[in-house]
């Protein structure tokens, strides 16, 4: 036991962890300067079970946690590098790690308002700040949760207690007519997801067919309400995205809002990545009729330099943002208000212990300025049109659609080629063991395309005419 | 845009990161040491609304980023603080905040591999880890999840897939029985709240009623069943706790294990606290039985000295651990084993990206030993029983069970009182707006007690002594 006692405050010696601190910060800010340098491969690529090897597992104690931080650090992908073109993840502000570091530290989370005072007054200020950019008033309120796939479900869960006409909440599902929501086609997975988590199944969501540009088709919102309730469905919601993951395509908000009005559906809009372009007086318009929205999913951890996770869900009628765990029926909403109690936000996020989630937010916007954020959204959803249009011109490659955001879609189609698919995973196979860039691929209706997300702050064109470059400098000759 | 450039620019220069981490490392040193000397209030009680209005909404930017941090720490909840001893969240080990630096300053999160290869062999090993503790051979598995209740949810998703006896992600549950959980009546409010967004509604969890020391009564199991299916209702598994979070009761495994077997009902266990205690060798007995679990969910924040969140949920049989977002029926299983995939994670957890949650447990595993872990619990769960004595021999205070781990409930009933729940809140008040403590309140059956956890390590019998003391000065005098 005294020996336990030793080892215990040994761990929180404020000595020892002031010197591995500054040591660890010198060796982050090295980092930094390297990979803003290019001096490394963008992702030291080794294939799965390989990596699960080469660290151990047996823990008898006393590696030097120094060495073995440098060791994550050398091994993780470098999204500081101006070639990161991958996933919706962006480099993070170097701040906001920081944040992070104070947050765990403190580990000051929330559940109920007394066991993180600040963090939960720094929700709030947050949510409402999102909720004003979005064009909503003071009714407006917002929690966080742990990403856009939880955002997503919270927000149905409100939907469906308001919206399907019973309290589901306390009486369940069974004996009722099963329940839908309408879904763009190319709406995130987690949307389905949920529904299915929910006990909807597959047909909880009906697809709503898309243009040729992958967004929306409001005219299918009526044909698809009546192919939903011909099966039987009773459907309470539909599901725009702002933008979409596989495309970067925005629905078009304002008439999917006026067939909702109508119909009397609630509107939710999952924006994690898009909703970020309210900050921007040029990108604005994407968004036109979100402020129609019942609800909206924003990752600030997407085009606002934070790392993950930082997820608000935010609902145009603050009091609906009580439904989703509804304590009791909403039709009692106006006797016992439960807004009255706004800061114990358990009641409101599937979450109970959750970290500090909105301090890095929080803290990077009284540093930083909403401008930037702003900026830096419009200068990413530029480069993407830039790189469209270069690739438009470029003969052996194809353009899905021309891009709208920073979220761009092509594949490599030099003549002859037969397998196309094949062609793509080959190429990006070998640009990742190359470790020259990091890019994703998604499969769009007639085959599999190439994805860049243009989320790093450093990328340029120069960097995209070389990634055609080394494409066709990698691609396997026929 | 060229501003946008030079202000996105500094933002991420390596000096200015490492000058302000520094600084800012040096003022969390100095913080550590005041809050283990007991320098401060526990917390700095402020009402709600009043600490919304200390911090500014307004985001022009120019703010002193660690004069900001500094207000952070100075008025969140001091866990460092020896007399700590509110909530199951603990006072996380300064190098598991480093972790959280590194981590969030990489943001190389998870959700396929190649965006995360080192969190992502972490969190296998670090899961396999904690599945042998649990004394399952190498066929479990498991995944990292944000939170307990996540967590539960996610094992529950795998248990409705598994035994409800169709395929429910598919066709959904609309006609088909109501499906159903038996549910020990003091089993956290996360596992009733996760039957209710499957749709199951409140009678979805079916209540096991509870010994005199809050233990689950397996006695009551096979009645439950029969209450249930009169009910019409169709039962697919039981959750136990190891332990429950308002007493630290630990439900007897055997006995529900045997029952589940016969039954064919899938066990779940909640071990989001007690789990830990598999790595205190005269602590292991409070979990005998659990290696017959089909999942258990195990918080690594709570008794492993870590930041919030640190949550695995594991499966005794690996391949489960895919069921829960099925994508195709369990019985094809065999057909194409998903397990194959074990590297994709998203596909086993509801979260898309998720952050690099395993790397401060892999770390402070790899540094301090599992030894340090087993003994901290150890020392906890025996200070508790200490109190409970201290406590069953002070004349004016009240235990409603005698404790078997490190929370602690009691309450203050000193000669002539009537109100005894307004008691115990009063002076709770009164404690936290003195700051001289941070404890916590909750509602048994026959009323409000106090409640604390003795999760901080430097917490001895003389402050717990000095509660007490504490208690009858600031109680209102009758």
């Amino acid at each position: 036991m005294a020996d336990e006692r030793e080892a215990v405050d040994a761990a929180f010696d404020a000595a020892r962890f002031q010197e591995l601190g500054h040591r660890l910060v010198d060796s982050l800010a090295e980092h930094l300067r390297q990979a803003q340098r290019g001096a490394m491969p963008v992702l030291p690529w080794v294939e799965p079970d390989e990596q699960v090897r080469q660290w151990s597992a047996e823990f008898a104690g006393g590696a030097d946690p120094l060495a073995l931080l440098e060791r994550v650090i050398a091994g993780s992908n470098h999204l500081q590098h101006p070639r990161y073109v991958g996933h919706q993840v962006t480099p993070a502000l170097p701040l906001a790690a920081l944040c992070h570091l104070v947050a765990t530290f403190l580990n000051s989370a929330t559940a109920v308002y007394e066991m993180g005072p600040v963090a939960t007054a720094m929700e709030r200020l947050c949510a409402g700040w999102m909720a004003r950019q979005l064009g909503w008033s003071e009714a407006a309120d917002g929690v966080f949760t742990s990403g856009g796939s939880l955002g997503n479900l919270t927000a149905l869960l409100a939907a469906r207690q308001a919206r399907a006409g019973y309290d589901v909440w306390s009486e369940g599902e069974a004996g009722r007519p099963p329940l839908a929501v309408l879904v763009g086609a190319q709406a995130h997975y987690s949307v389905a997801r949920a529904l299915q988590i929910l006990g909807l199944g597959r047909d909880g969501a009906v697809p709503v067919a898309v243009d040729d540009r992958f967004r929306l088709d409001p005219a299918d919102l009526a044909p698809a309400l009546r192919r939903a309730e011909a099966a039987g469905r009773q459907v309470f919601a539909v599901v725009a995205s702002s933008c979409s993951t596989a495309t970067g395509a925005f629905d078009p908000l304002e008439p999917v809002a006026d067939f909702c009005e109508l119909a009397g559906l609630w509107l939710h809009i999952d924006g994690a990545h898009g909703a970020s372009a309210a900050l921007c007086p040029t990108e604005r318009h994407l968004l036109a009729g979100i402020e129609r929205a019942d609800s909206v999913v924003w990752d600030a951890h997407k085009m606002m330099l934070l790392p993950a996770l930082c997820t608000a869900v935010l609902f145009r009628d603050g009091r609906r943002s009580f439904e989703a765990f509804a304590q009791e029926a909403s039709y009692l909403l106006h006797r016992h208000d439960p807004s009255e109690e706004w800061y114990n936000l358990c009641g409101r996020t599937f979450e109970c212990t959750k970290p500090m989630m909105a301090l890095p937010l929080y803290v990077a916007l009284a540093t930083y300025g909403e401008g930037m954020f702003g900026s830096h959204v419009g200068s990413r959803f530029a480069l993407g049109r830039q790189f469209g249009r270069l690739l438009a011109e470029a003969p052996d490659f194809e353009l899905p659609v021309m891009p709208t955001a920073n979220i761009v879609c092509f594949r490599y189609r030099p003549a002859g080629v037969s397998d196309l698919d094949g062609l793509q995973a080959e190429v990006r196979r070998r640009i990742l063991a190359e470790g020259s860039f990091y890019l994703v691929q998604t499969r769009l209706p007639d085959g599999i395309y190439l994805r860049v997300t243009l989320i790093q702050p450093r990328t340029a064109l120069a960097d995209l005419e070389e990634l055609l470059e080394t494409v066709r400098r990698l691609a396997p000759k026929p």
